[in-house]
């Protein structure tokens, strides 16, 4: 039986700026990535987003970022690995603590933005990241781009790794995204961004830009969360991959080691 | 027997700028408040500060100040006490992770400086202090003001409670603190200070500034870690205070419930 | 002829995050205070945000607040009179320069939300924010409460003070607003309280709660940029005030000395 | 008759943490470039820092940095060209508006760190950086890497554009410095370095540690304002300079368009 997990980026709001719909959005996936105060997040919203989303029995995730508010995280940053490895130490804490306090328990980390994007590229970035997740807690599942540097240092290291996946990217010949500086990258038809998951979730598979087909896992694929159709997406994808025979679920429920 | 814990501020560097001989006055000291990005501290500082507390068997404590860098947590500012809870759940959390990673375990929370003094004089804060600390590690031991409402509302929600003293500063005969705007709110000569902290421990008694001596409990002596005497005070003091038969002692060895 | 400035907090956007409506507000009104990213604001909005006043030749000011990004600067800090001083200096220079470099100029300072209401009470904060904005640009208008000690510490210092009332806060019979935690604070008919400003335009009275008439004196009249009647609520209050026979004008164009 | 400028960075305390020895260093250096909040400063910081300057008549500069407190902004950052021009405005504004306030008059704009390698490379950062400063006041001079992109860009605008030369740092045959990554990148013999800043002024030329001699332009000498030796070298350089009839001037009193 073919299954996969959802995940969306969630608590990106902060004091009095709001982001999101993360209520609503909920109720379609099955893990939430919940940001720490460096990209985006505060403590207020942290627990409120963790309280939400235990009571929705949606996995927990930690959602560590760069430390730039102003950028989003979105901007790369040179950093070294032992910094990375700091601050995604320091960012795990911050969830688990509203976690536990709330009587929950983290399941996985997914690094955001330019963090991500970073570690995809970058097997010693990746090597000091999953050695932060690993040293505070080796059951917790690590989130990477699908083919990318952070799920390989993840099983290196003896992590539960997930390979994620973007309905609404074009890929390359190689396995990697398309540029988002590049034309065609983004896929604006939901048809066609859903078909693209279901395909790849069933054979393992997706078409490149180069029109030639090219080897894909995903165990995860990502939602997103703001923007004006976030919510209708979520419940058109949720739909349509039921509707295919896919199972949705949370990924520490299937995922293996 | 008498028994006390000595304390200390500690990874208080931020980035390029370094304050404090952590590493030095880790050898006189039983319990290490750990700053946490707030008020001063940085990822970085913490995994250092962390690791080397650990080596030398110091307790690891967590030191939760307000988001005020520029003003090092010293500026009151009008929090909430939901505000409170959340801004001591998070700091907490990015504690225990650098100490889970490296093998340890948190032992105690002391927040700092206006957070401090004001929970010290508020019970709603203090409970919502007392209850983050109680619902992310019921054992966890809580720092307050001798006599403060801190140290109350820890108690009331079953937390160890830890009294604090200090050394350097002066007693008002309701048992409060001399206010820093007073004169005569300092202790210079190290001499008295000392004795005032071993009758303390011995007799349960402080003089105050108006003469009359005041009844006081003490479980923990805070020391300064900065300023160019810093290091010197702290062997003497742990040298008297041995000599004078009190046992210095890691906090969670001797306090009960 | 009576003659009073709409003015409207402005430039609260923050990176990624939106907040207000200041292109459509911009058309009514005459003053906006710009962030300046203390509080909030970002260098990138505040450019867009002084381009878009200066095309609608809307008089252009600081907003300076405290250094609270996720308080969004409406928490009380016990900041000094001389860090007060500075905070203002800096943030008028910083919003200087984007009016000087799109070949404005500026108009006038008014302090963002606690620091404003501190400055209100208190003599001291006010002759060190009087003094800021003197010795950077004399010729700078300063507002604040209608009555409170910030427009007194101007007019002292010998800069031009404008009083500000506000349409949707009840007042007491001293002439201070009623606080916020009170119940009948804020006046939610938009009748009542464009009412509430045309009287005291014209006849320089406002119905206290206690049910007499105070004295009070207004140059500028606060409306608020984001909540969902915003926009609305800047047109009906526009041509209300107009419909009665004041003259909406840029404050620099009638105060006088 | 040979001139040149010494300049050092400064102001670069913040909050409680202190650094360089800025109130000795004037004496030694004729521009001063005063660190704005992004990398390192605060306000209070900045007024103290302008008023040391103006009171021994050392020119006052901007010293903009990337938002990158905890890194001190050597990190280098993927911002844009119009991130870079708004970051520039503000930071500008924010010095202005102390030296104003003072009674003084700004001299050059230098950007720090990672951002000051950043635009000795690419043009398109260099030219946004040129514009913001000639935006805000035509008069301003621009200090670069001699031989950099930010020295080209500033002359293109019309902007009295100052080549900076580092007396501690080696150079490769292309004019360009030694990377910090490799091996012989500083000069650690104090003599050496003295030496090699002479030569430069009066002939123009540095040996590369390629061995071939390069031609070089300087108006400007970096100087180090922390570590150990930062004040002894500065008496060091001066007198040297001095000493083998270079005159040491302020580079608004001698540098042509």
């Amino acid at each position: 039986m073919s299954m996969i997990d959802l995940n969306c980026d969630m608590g990106e709001s902060f004091g009095a700026y709001k982001m999101g719909t993360d209520e609503e959005i909920l109720n379609y996936i099955t893990s939430a990535n919940i940001a720490c105060g460096f990209h985006a997040g505060d403590p207020t919203t942290m627990r409120k987003t963790v309280t939400m989303a235990l009571e929705r029995n949606v996995g927990i995730g930690v959602h560590p970022g760069l430390p730039d508010l102003v950028g989003f995280g979105r901007r790369t940053m040179d950093i070294s690995p032992q910094e990375a490895y700091d601050l995604i130490v320091y960012q795990i804490g911050a969830v688990y603590a509203f976690t536990k306090a709330e009587g929950g328990k983290l399941q996985h980390v997914k690094p955001h933005g330019a963090l991500y994007n970073m570690a995809a590229k970058s097997p010693s970035l990746s090597e000091a990241i999953a050695e932060a997740i690993y040293k505070v807690d080796p059951e917790l599942i690590l989130f990477g781009l699908a083919g990318g540097e952070l799920v390989k240092a993840g099983k290196k290291i003896g992590l539960r790794s997930a390979s994620e996946v973007f309905s609404d990217r074009t890929y390359q010949e190689d396995g990697s995204l398309t540029s988002r500086r590049e034309e065609n990258a983004l896929i604006h038809d939901q048809e066609v961004a859903v078909n693209q998951v279901i395909r790849i979730v069933k054979e393992g598979k997706v078409k490149s830009l180069q029109g030639v087909d090219v080897s894909i896992q995903a165990h995860t694929v990502c939602i997103h969360g703001d923007g004006q159709n976030a919510l209708q997406f979520a419940k058109y994808i949720s739909t349509s991959l039921q509707n295919a025979g896919i199972t949705i679920a949370k990924i520490s429920n299937f995922l293996g080691v």
